[in-house]
């Protein structure tokens, strides 16, 4: 599958992914290192809280739904690199055995000013679970490549 | 260090945190499991690249921050749950060996209307290096348990 350069993209594109599955086993371990919270932790401590039963940090979905986009299909030339978000809430829960996929909807296209060999794609990131419910929602915007033969 | 309750925040209140220093073995493993990109794999991948040298994924400085947020002096009621963040952007790149730290400033205090007994603060948090330079900063809402006499 090959590199999108800037040109590439199109405002209204839909780019879709590959699915992780999230094991119980790493929410609770990513939660030991990164967001050691009753409700993160085990099933036990969960009991009781607004979650109820064990949840994933919400940073756990967010770096999964990182590698799903890193190989998944908006692959823009140069790499996933995010320069920052305007949005991201997670309206859901993820739980253990969720299986998650990533759809990518391009917002905005342009040009960079500070760099004429890149630009800027404003891209909408829905992560959603097995049932089609979004569990995260996120906006934001990536530098992405200008196509070589287009620069002068 | 005991708990706060929604009461017990002011608009521009600064909380700080303990450090987190980190590896470069961590970045790179990280990486392999979240980000998969020669600029956070390793430091022969990520020459030539926007970040010169590696550099640890945004989503790792997330994390690494949730962690300095949950062990340091923020401690709402009820735990750090995020409903979401309306501002994530990281101004310069965390590198191997970097200690990092987290300032939550209090920006706004309210009472819930869908949990009477809970409320939210919004809270910019700023992540920093060792000297000083910002490296994360976010801007987010937290559910808050109000303090439980104050209820009727």
């Amino acid at each position: 599958m090959s590199e999108h350069y800037l040109e590439d993209y199109q405002v209204g594109q839909v780019y879709g992914s590959a699915t992780a599955r999230v094991e119980g086993e790493r929410i609770k371990s990513f939660a030991a290192e990164f967001d050691p919270q009753p409700f993160h932790l085990g099933e036990v401590g969960a009991a009781g809280t607004v979650f109820g039963r064990l949840a994933a940090s919400g940073w756990h979905t967010a770096a999964l739904t990182m590698r799903l986009l890193v190989e998944g299909r908006l692959r823009p030339a140069g790499g996933v690199i995010g320069m920052g978000f305007d949005e991201l809430r997670w309206p859901l829960p993820v739980r253990a055995g969720d299986v998650l996929n990533v759809q990518s909807e391009i917002l905005e296209v342009r040009e960079s000013k500070s760099r004429p060999d890149h630009g800027v794609i404003r891209v909408r990131f829905t992560t959603s679970n097995q049932t089609g419910e979004a569990v995260q929602v996120a906006t934001g915007s990536l530098l992405v490549r200008r196509r070589p033969s287009n620069l002068h």
